[in-house]
């Protein structure tokens, strides 16, 4: 990823443009054939130094207008005067960048497919090992380690849908020339944008989009909202992997400089990093599209890192949580363990439940909340409770109190909603979306 | 608006969703119809106090749990037993915010409508209104006022397709009880969830999302993308009503309370100061979007006073923009005086372009630059400095440089652009979306 | 704090302005005394609709133009020809909202120093109280409570000394005229720019600061670092009274609307509900410091509700800090019982610094790590797998061992760290500070 | 500046810091003095390759790890067995940024004085120059631009006394050890600290900060406020720049791959550009702060490259601002043209306030916007719509009028606060500030 979003693959990017502008420039005619291919074969070999362009986009004030100078360097004779024909700096920059962005983003749906393959087989492996469900860092009601997971490919799945619509469908070339009208090109600009749409593979939008930035923004909060569900899984393994939890570890744990013993969960830490970074980039962007007139003062010029450092965060988040769910320990017994802590208070919604039906909600709701806090303060178990409260033991005979407080008894729709997540992944898989 | 996101507007949602439950799971048998009947006509009825229930909020956490309380001052009877039965806080809170979400969108895509529909207008009206195009708050080259009209016209208009898309599938049921498992309702839980989003008008979701917030980022970032839009219309309506251009104003200026004079832009201020405060949301929103376990802790509750404020600021930036368009006084004088200012040296890339075609792109640069910096440090017209060139003259007869000085003439497909977008919109409301 | 800095709060603040600078202006001769005396009585019991001002400032641009005309059905005769003498809209609303952020910082400063003292008897208390440090989420090394809470209030007692300089030093009185000059006072503004900043309390700044928001700022970011100092704090609880941990718990927790059982974390949930707004709006405030010539058209309306929410947030941030402190209950069992978890590997630095001492850094830290992984492995204890080390064992006897796998033995400076920490707050105490 | 945050700097200052400890707890004997003295020695000359140990980062969790590996190939013998003793990775990353912001700091200061400087020579040269006052981008009242100058160098002279008390006594030594006990030193562990922070000439903290983050926030948030200073300068540069407006130009503009005319106000883009690129980390640092424990797990992962963009951003701004005010090419002409534009009423708050004095202010505030009114409608000149109300002419004669109407008689106290600004500055640059 590193190398997809470099400067020099930024270069390399605003080239093929430049090329593949001549190109089709020259079969419309409107340049010499022989300087667009020219033009063609000696960009797409020219070895421009990105540092060097870098230095003087500062007082240019874009890296386009020393790159489009140096090509007197690298096009022969005429033809160098037939490049960027037409063309305005942020024609080039911002369609460089869609071709920039459609790299990454191949890149970023390969491990986030990695991430709902490996999220989907705990799914389904994990469909029935019953753990603790947690509210507000809480033990809460018995669920299993497969619905988690299948929450987890649930929201990267829904995520995913999204970035693959922008790459069919958002990823548009942009084409206006010095103030979005396509002058310079007389009557024929419009043909041009289409045969240039059409040379790089590009959407051709109905306007151009010099400060119309919502395209910018859908790709980059599309990420936001993929690396959030991922930050979301890091996150619970993170708590899982608490020692005092021990649920979950990562296979490859890192070291410590001083520690001998310590594992640590790196990659849901770096996830959680990458997530942060993420966040800034969306928000800088969001603030950054309030462009002025026919091209922006600032808020433009503010996108080009932003944007590298986008796809830097998105593709280091995805790609350790693929790693991270791919290795991931499962430690069945410490789920299990944990779930019988409280002495069982983890049930007490299903006993409520049970007693509710006869004697209604509330009022079971408020029995079953003090024989809980009557076996915290007594240090007696919660079952004990439960059936030494006269109220609570007319209604439910010892035994049934004990079927009530067996975990596995009360999972619900736990397994059937698995089923319905990894069944809707498999249709995707399916149908090759 | 504002009553649309208020405190009592929330709770109103929320006694809906729980009227709503009780009502289905009589129909389905998991409560007694009558309790069902009774609860729901009672809660549709019911008057609670939202300072109460927002004071008590605070030592229970979440609004819900004190409002669930007083209910027994509503309900009649057992039925109050049958309240909330099966459902958790969040099921409730969730379920009524996509409510408050409904409503809320239907008033901002009502505004949306009327401002792509003046923004529509202003663009067919002014397809030929020449004016100076800018770049980095420069001149650049000519476009026409209807272009610029038809870039923000599309803008709104592509980012109101998101907006719809929520409407249409965003917009989901949240029920899945304490811990994600819908345990307390046994084998039925599905049943209920499918049933209540059909009660409520309601996408039935793959799993419950409690802590899987993509469907509250992207109804977040579809407005953040939505008001950026107007944000960049305000920002070049406030440009242009500057005394010095002078291209616009609004039709309602605002006063001074100490400058008789003044005729301020207040729409296109309160419209930029919107989008920053829907901006901050949208930020937070993403922040908090890491959400533990089944129930988060500190970024759920986060959300709650976000979401209003992203409503209340959206709808504020749209309706402001709206009326803004739709009273917008526009002076073409001054688009062609302002178009003339620099003696023709707007023009410039039109010259070039011309000489372009004979010398080369780059001679042709050079030479109608220093051309134009002479005629800057002269003071002499442009066009005299261009015939006065030995170089240019060679190529460019005094009547062929005249030609190429009139603005109108270089407008390359301003025009044919404006009638792409203005079509684009025509289907979209033909089609009725 | 919602009185303080509601609709109301900022009206009669604004009110207390303008009655200041009729007062000022009489005394200076610039206005008839008696109609000085007039205004400023008739002001401060004036009862204006903050509602109605509200919708008026909606076409006004900004609720001063409103209020002022308002006042003529309040000032009596003549004299209110002399209210906003001078004046601009600007100085009124933004000398009234440094008003509203004294009257906050006194409330926000109350909350803050009952965080600082509940943390340093926390820290006095459980100074020797050995528990498990804990870094990346995983046990690392002991440490003691005190030593913890030692930090939270080093934090927070740094981050107040910020606010304390604001409130010394930070509210200046704003006071320019429409562009910054004065030019309504002729000769005498600065007169009446230095007796307001007496007659109100606030400092004079060296110039009106309309579009300077570095004060804003500065108070924006001092609330920001003091709340995020409580945030570490609510994270810090809320991770130490998961069950799986139960070192704390909050004295009152929240309960389930489902979950009869439940003890919520909810003040702390709530601080981190809470700093996340902080955060936002600090982001938002800094974002639109970007302020156009002598008034903004944008930045500066934006800052309004920001402020509000900001002192609404920090408040309640601080709040429910101090109230979850000052109920926490501390479990020293269980911060014993943690530390022994692993047996003893959380002692494995102490070892390996033993070892070091006499084989060196990096071979101590390889076989002490063996030792832990095989522990882990073998099931056997830590300690029985350091003394079969025949390598370990040729240097360290194993009373050594033992004795370095004595938690208490490796607490270096903890309690010194303490000590210097609560003696730093007690000085500042008896400084008055 | 590129190179003083370069990853290479962060690892040279990570050496020094371990070579200062090595030679500090050689001096106090923790360590053979001859072990230290071949630690230090060698690391300072050590070549390390960065991209390696950032490639080795992403497993271990952080770039100390392997860094301190890679010494046992750099120190001789049993030296290396001392290296890093007694340390956690955090003491060395946070200390090592320390380093890294000190030298930072002292290139970003420099800056600003260059930009005070500019900023001072412009106000006493402009003291006099009279310019339009502008509100909300509207004409409001008679300026000097040597008034706009000294509230540029007072916001820049204001928030650079922030940067200087972070210089003086914000920039600490981080060493608390694995769990911030620095058990591992036993008894000399404060010894140690004490010496270490004289050793880096860095301040010595009460307690280690490694979940305490205050001081990365109060560094960035004053960044945040210096370059928010800045780039409200580069805003207003820009504005006046616009070709209507022309009041200022950059003194060496950029140009354009198209427009052989164009000079674009680069300096001031670029600057605006960065400002959002700080505003973006600060954003980040601040939602980062919330950290566990004794180490966070992806707060502090997350600041390292927010940090060295942060300086990046910061410095690029004040370097460009330098620049641009330094070269900035101001037209008097322009300005004085620009005052006359709107037939004198820019000047009407003055012919207000004379009338005022007889009539009140509210009269008088409808008179005069009335005749406002009347000119833009009539195209009559101000003043003659003004001698010809009958109400006015009662009180202000023709002569009075005319005089009311001069710009240079409606300058307040403007250049007297200009005097005060320069006087504010040059006492600070006295005193050595």
């Amino acid at each position: 990823m590193l190398d997809a979003v470099s400067d020099a693959a930024w270069l390399e990017s605003m080239l093929r443009v430049e090329a593949a502008l001549a190109k089709v420039e020259g079969r419309l005619g409107l340049i010499p054939p022989e300087a667009a291919a020219s033009i063609a074969s000696s960009l797409l070999a020219a070895e421009l130094d990105p540092e060097q362009i870098g230095r003087e986009a500062v007082s240019a004030g874009n890296p386009v207008i020393p790159m489009v100078r140096m090509l007197s360097r690298v096009v022969p004779g005429e033809a160098v005067g037939y490049v960027h024909w037409g063309a305005t700096s942020q024609d080039i920059l911002d369609t460089g960048m869609m071709l920039v962005a459609r790299r990454a983003l191949t890149l970023i749906t390969r491990d986030t497919d990695a991430v709902a393959a490996a999220a989907a087989d705990l799914a389904v492996r994990h469909r029935s090992s019953v753990m603790v469900g947690r509210t507000l860092l809480q033990q809460a009601a018995p669920t299993t380690f497969g619905l988690k997971a299948a929450g987890w490919l649930t929201a990267v799945r829904e995520a995913r849908s999204r970035i693959r619509e922008i790459q069919q469908g958002g990823l548009a070339l942009q084409f206006g020339g010095a103030a979005g009208t396509l002058a310079a090109l007389g009557e024929r600009g419009l043909d041009v944008s289409r045969e240039l749409a059409r040379e790089l593979g590009l959407v051709e939008p109905v306007l151009p989009w010099h400060t119309a930035r919502g395209r910018v923004l859908a790709l980059a909060t599309a990420l936001g909202i993929l690396t959030a569900a991922v930050g979301k899984i890091a996150l619970d393994v993170l708590l899982m992997a608490q020692n005092e939890v021990a649920e979950v570890s990562e296979g490859a744990g890192g070291g410590s400089s001083t520690l001998p013993q310590k594992q640590n969960p790196v990659a849901a830490v770096e996830v959680l990093a990458c997530v942060r970074g993420v966040n800034a980039q969306v928000a800088l962007l969001m603030a950054a599209a309030l462009q002025e007139h026919e091209r922006a003062a600032g808020g433009w010029q503010a996108e080009w890192p932003a944007i590298s450092e986008l796809f830097r965060f998105s593709a280091g988040a995805m790609g350790r949580t693929a790693g991270m769910l791919e290795g991931l320990q499962v430690n069945r017994e410490r789920m299990t363990a944990n779930l019988l802590q409280g002495g069982g208070q983890v049930m007490s919604e299903g006993v409520m439940m049970r007693l509710a039906a006869r004697i209604g909600r509330p009022r079971a709701h408020h029995l079953v909340g003090e024989a809980a806090a009557a076996a915290v303060n007594s240090g007696r178990e919660f079952g004990a409770e439960l059936k030494a409260d006269p109220e609570i033991s007319a209604q439910l005979s010892p035994a049934e109190i004990d079927a009530a407080l067996e975990p596995g008894s009360y999972l619900g729709s736990a397994e059937a909603l698995v089923d319905r997540a990894v069944t809707a992944y498999q249709m995707e898989m399916a149908e090759g979306k």
